[in-house]
């Protein structure tokens, strides 16, 4: 035994790494980055050094830890639900926005906008009690298929993503989703998937009321939206929710940027990452795309200390090779930003 | 070693029990009830053994874990509050409401009802960000001193109950408070005086927005109710907070009713339990109070089958001494309702 502790030491942190982290991501300086930051915010004595309890890292979900083209696939949910719910709604044949999905002209209902989307969101997904909901999504994400991959949703996620869940955790972070999908349809598959459990599952959500039916007490879900967790709902979410400020955020769209901006601003050392999907052969260009679109914020990100207030250090963007959990695009190239402050600006 | 396990051994639970449990609660079936309970489900191969992870407990906070008399505490902070807000708003001299606090006149603050009680805690909860509140409410709470037993309010918090809460975490469940009070309010003290992390409470809250300003990412807290964490909204922010029913609750008042039929409707074993304060010397009699009455949740308990949906096979009122964190009141008779399904009846 010695007092002296050496660098090395120092540098592994109180928790035992284990084997190498995030096998699956390219060596470069975006896996660098992640490894660095966790060393030092789990290194005692090092001056960026966090506590375990305030180890919060949040993860948006569409297009971040699985894909979100050539739609957010809870849509597919829900024109699968409206299908189905047709026969009992003879009315909606004479909607313009209804017999468009149900002829499955993706055109008119695309013309409808978010608006149009959010109504039949609300529509489907309303009309029984959460555990009836539960159920019906809980079948739906196990029968679905990828229209491209041909494969269940929840096969579409990012390997590195899993990686990355795993090694936070690993090094004490308690890792929460924050994302704009509806957070009832999240928390039937999102243990299973990504092993974060419900209570730690922030999404979107419709209004439920409690009442008691036939003597039983139950949540019964309304067709009227509660709270949208997308762009500046996201903050606010994590506020509500969370009630610590996240110490790393990782996203992939203009709706993650307030999420970023809010992270970023806390003190000490803060970690942020947005994934840029460019490989429309292998997944998808997302940038292109009308939904999940990355433009403000990649453009923010990119002018440093503007929308990052100044505290972008380092903002770079490198071209970087990522392995999915599928074997046809085993590799997908992806831009990432790194947000960044410096230690010298947040002692 | 031996294959055979005896019941000794069983009932000893997964996780080690460490010394004897509740030791400030008097022997007693209330005692014994919740040893069973918590012995069953942390069993493995029990039939009501239920998963670490699942193992949710919910806690009501004014007058289950913290006293509420005489009256909410959060309330003895809206009033210091506008006291200290007042020399800003000369026009609040001409509103009746806000006179009465000024003038300490409590009959007439508690003639504008729970309505004007609410619009006089967003006011003063209002107009500043999320970090600013939080350091406002840090500050009372650390000065503020109660008026029977001018102590700080966070010293008249229960003993037994948190006893209750270390026994529950050491056999593997996730305590959290739902409660009517505001969240970021009980989230500055909460971790500290209950061991509860700020994602683990749930309470009312107002709006808040998301704002840059001055180039700074701020969460801003605006003078108007988001949402009411009280009888129907307590099942409402559970299964959005939690996303999963709890298998325990415990409560004090009619408020906290609908969480404790939310509890015991789901399947397997379930406790709940009401604390009813009777000692108007050493504490307060609450149930002869306008705040926090515990009416209809202990009438409809007591009416076996009723409320409960023929789910209370038990439902027992038992005279029990609790000893509370000051030794002032070493003793506060309280009774207990418990509320728990046969075993039978939910396999």
């Amino acid at each position: 035994m010695t007092t002296a502790i050496s660098p090395t030491t120092l540098a592994l942190g109180e928790y035992p790494q284990g084997p190498a982290p995030l096998p699956s991501w390219n060596e470069g300086s975006a896996k660098q980055s992640i490894i660095d930051f966790v060393r030092a915010v789990t290194t005692t004595g090092h001056p960026h050094f966090v506590k375990p309890e305030e180890r919060i890292a949040v993860f948006d979900n569409d297009g971040t830890l699985w894909s979100e083209m050539p739609a957010y696939f809870q849509l597919a949910f829900v024109f699968d639900r409206l299908k189905a719910l047709a026969p009992q709604h003879p009315e909606w044949k004479d909607k313009p926005l209804y017999a468009a999905v149900l002829q499955g002209d993706m055109k008119a209902v695309a013309a409808g906008g978010l608006r149009g989307l959010l109504e039949l969101a609300t529509v489907t997904h309303a009309g029984m009690t959460t555990d009836e909901f539960a159920k019906i999504a809980e079948e739906w994400i196990a029968t679905a298929r990828h229209p491209k991959f041909n494969r269940p949703y929840t096969d579409l996620i990012f390997q590195p993503m899993l990686e990355l869940l795993a090694y936070l955790r690993a090094n004490g972070f308690k890792t929460f989703i924050v994302s704009g999908g509806g957070v009832e349809f999240m928390r039937v598959w999102a243990d299973k998937v990504y092993g974060i459990p419900p209570e730690q599952v922030i999404g979107s959500s419709i209004v439920t009321k409690f009442e008691m039916v036939g003597g039983v007490p139950v949540l019964t879900r309304l067709p009227e939206l509660n709270f949208m967790d997308d762009n500046v709902g996201k903050p606010v979410a994590i506020n509500m929710h969370i009630g610590r400020r996240p110490i790393a955020a990782f996203g992939n769209s203009d709706g993650d940027l307030q999420m970023l901006q809010w992270t970023t601003a806390g003190t000490g050392s803060r970690f942020a990452l947005l994934v840029n999907h460019t490989d429309s052969v292998r997944e998808y260009a997302y940038r292109v795309s009308t939904l999940g679109k990355l433009n403000v914020a990649l453009t923010e990100a990119k002018a440093e200390g503007l929308d990052c207030r100044g505290h972008v250090d380092l903002c770079i963007q490198l071209p970087t090779k990522y392995r999915t959990h599928l074997p046809e695009c085993a590799e997908i190239f992806k831009d990432e930003i790194r947000l960044e402050r410096l230690a010298k600006d947040h002692p």
